[in-house]
């Protein structure tokens, strides 16, 4: 099965994460993630439709925000966190912090 | 003339301000008030027509991110810095920070 695309992210705008995180789905995503760690995609069901997460998943992971592999049937996602924060400096860290 | 409407930060969530920050016109305006502190609205007549300009003032006035006043015939914009500080501990800065 091929392997999903993740982007580099010296070529990632700052602008892409703002949009990517602005979706209060993907916000929720993305601070589970932080919170603890890898998961299973199937952890976020109770977020939405498969239809729509498999949506929002592509566009955290496009935008270089999450990282997904597949092992057998299931996928399991993790936050580029180290990545992240040397390319955006501190930013992930005000995001999920903010209330 | 009736004053510009500015909404309370308290009720604010943070993904209207990355919402607002994921445009790039938006994201130039604000980097350049955070640089440059109060400028009136004809210095960013470079970054597009009037009318895209004024909605993208008024989507940076409705999430609390600027301030707007009338004098006479001209507006001026500021950063709402200390209050987005306050509310968004680190935010702003890490935002307007990113290259």
């Amino acid at each position: 099965m091929r392997e999903f695309f993740h982007p580099d992210l010296d070529g990632i705008k700052v602008e892409q994460i703002l949009y990517a995180l602005s979706d209060p789905i993907r916000l929720t995503i993305v601070k589970r993630l932080y919170k603890s760690g890898e998961q299973s995609c199937a952890v976020f069901e109770d977020l939405g439709k498969k239809s729509n997460l498999s949506h929002h998943y592509r566009t955290l992971r496009e935008c270089g925000l999450i990282h997904i592999r597949r092992d057998g049937r299931h996928s399991y996602m993790t936050l580029r966190q180290e990545e992240m924060n040397q390319r955006f400096s501190g930013l992930l860290l005000s995001i999920v912090k903010a209330k």
